[in-house]
């Protein structure tokens, strides 16, 4: 198993599928499943490719999830290695996507072919969603493969991403949730003038600088059992026509939310109005949901998940919803159950991405192992 | 006196001298008064244009002080009548300068001519100080001029500069000092960071808002008899990388205060460093002082100025030190009495920039007057 998850990860990582340029990777990971019987549909949208593999047509549908695109390598002089050639040194396997997620991509599949070898009339279905924009937009990805599989019914009960979830050692976390993301556009308006005259005019990041405080410093909630309290951060802020003597006539505020299940986003931006006319603003505001919040609570994924981690690595993992988004927060709206399992996140994103040969090939133990408790 | 102001008027607007390019207008100035006996001095300074014209060679030396360029007309579409051609409407004349100040330039130099022709052995000295460069970078025009005569101890002792310094009517408003005028540049020093782990960053919007209510609503001052209080408005703010997910590195602040002689530069300074300190912001400053606040107080050339708007035009001119900043506070710099007097300035830097043809006679009477009382 160790060698076929190697070699296959290498076959991946030297294919630079920046995204949304697949590069192949999913033909790769296609053929092999075709001739093992799994069904292959194939569901591009736009400039993305997105391949939908499935083995067996019964409930339940276990699916491993994941991506074969990667963010750009940055600067190639920079790398100890080239970002494309997968060296191996030591234990460890070098190249973009090592960690995120081609390391853990080529886990699922030798995982799931062995479980189906092993087990040729399992019950239930094994799939893989995989696609080739997750880095990016991920517009044309996952989330538009999960409404093609609702539209038709075919929902996923157990759902296992292959992000790196790890963070010490491998398996030390699982995400079972993840926060919302919501994002405000605010336009704040005043009256542009010349600052000799500013009876004349009325700037918009004076007016703004007290709601600014309250917006900054509001407790939203205190989190809970599952996640940490909801915070809010300015990403951008400008005002001003770059001249030293003119009276700006607009400010722009955007703000970011990372909110847990304590607060809805109907429930945030209802405040947000609230302090804005308080403080007799006058606004637009545009608001951008990237995903609600979702949680994966102790029920039967999370728990074979934590028993096949115990039993093969011999750790009890922290079930963990802090960090950004992925692409969980679509698969979570079909209503099963999703986690996050993958290897060390330490360098995903990085200059000398890289993850464990053995790593990995435990992992690809773990995901067997989780498949078999249950199908 | 009439017809001689409108025609050099007319000939100085139809010339298209957008700063600093004076595109002939000193060259018709000083050949004109070169004729008179008039002393020619040209005194260029890199792009820019500056003439300094004397007629006599004692003290007390009376200047009048003026600048040859104008602003761009902006969309020439939009004027009623083209911006460079200078035509006249009933009462009207129309054109880009025709107020500031190419009306009031005129009127200076027929007063002048017509003063040194009907005193040719008057006391003291009458001179003409004229730059190309007042309303962009004004670097190398009257600060320049200034430090030039200063230099060689050639101080101007009452220096009437023609900025259009009237409101409602000619001369309702002399212009006897200026605030002084300072602005910051602040760069405050945050950490930059994922808005998924504020924890890992250090806001600098947050950490700044504080700060910023008090910048904005501290009270320098009052005032006094002669200026209105001091005002700051923060002119440009800046933070973030666009991303909606990056917490930002840095803010950017750019403040400019319009300031009174109840405070100095440095005094505001102190006050800024002390405000910073006190809310513990990491930061780094930049001053930009473009004028000191200067007064003339109610003495020989202020008396001229009113007792000749009584007599000529029977208005009692109002002493104001309000609006932007002139050419007047580097003049100021050379210890002597300074006033601004000039036409209505309703329609300056705007379309349709226009200009009473009565006014400008009124205008060339009233200097002729003020000359005849001082020298
Ligand atoms: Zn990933
Ligand atoms: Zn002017």
């Amino acid at each position: 198993m160790k060698n076929d998850i190697l070699s296959l990860a290498q076959n991946l990582i030297r294919r630079p599928s920046i995204s949304p340029d697949d590069q192949g990777c999913q033909q790769v990971i296609a053929e092999r499943l075709e001739k093992l019987g799994f069904s292959i549909e194939w569901l591009p949208f736009n400039d993305t490719l997105n391949l939908w593999a499935k083995h067996g047509t019964t409930a339940p549908i276990f699916a491993f999830a994941g991506h074969t695109d990667v963010v750009p390598a940055g600067d190639e002089n920079q790398w100890t290695y080239p970002p494309f050639s997968a060296e191996i040194v030591g234990d460890m396997l070098y190249g973009r996507g090592a960690a995120d997620m081609k390391g853990s991509l080529a886990a699922m599949v030798v995982a799931a072919e062995e479980f189906v070898k092993a087990n040729p009339n399992h019950q239930g279905t094994v799939a893989l969603l995989i696609t080739s924009d997750e880095e990016a937009a991920a517009k044309d990805g996952t989330v538009r493969v999960v409404e093609t599989l609702m539209a038709r019914g075919e929902n996923i009960d157990y759902c296992l991403v292959g992000e790196p979830s790890s963070s010490q050692t491998l398996g030390d976390m699982v995400k079972n949730g993840r926060r919302g993301s919501l994002t405000g556009n605010l336009y704040i308006q005043g009256i542009q003038g010349h600052v000799a005259y500013p009876h004349l005019a009325e700037n918009p990041v004076h007016k703004a600088v007290p709601f600014l405080q309250e917006l900054t410093t509001y407790q939203w909630d205190k989190g809970n059992e599952f996640f940490p309290p909801t915070s809010l951060q300015i990403a951008n802020i400008q005002a001003g026509t770059g001249s030293n003597n003119v009276i700006p006539g607009e400010l722009f505020v955007q703000f970011n939310l990372r909110y847990c299940t304590e607060v809805t986003d109907d429930i945030i931006k209802n405040k947000v109005a609230e302090m804005l006319a308080k403080h007799g603003l006058k606004y637009c505001i545009e608001w951008n949901l990237s995903g609600k919040p979702f949680l994966t609570k102790l029920n039967k994924l999370v728990q074979a998940v934590v028993e096949a981690l115990e039993k093969i690595v011999n750790i009890s993992p922290q079930l963990d919803t802090g960090g950004g988004t992925s692409d969980a927060r679509f698969i979570a709206l079909m209503g099963g159950e999703v986690v996050e399992l993958g290897p060390l996140n330490r360098t995903i994103h990085k200059v000398d991405e890289c993850v464990s040969v053995t790593d990995l090939a435990i992992l690809g133990k773990v995901y067997k192992s989780i498949l078999e408790k249950l199908l």
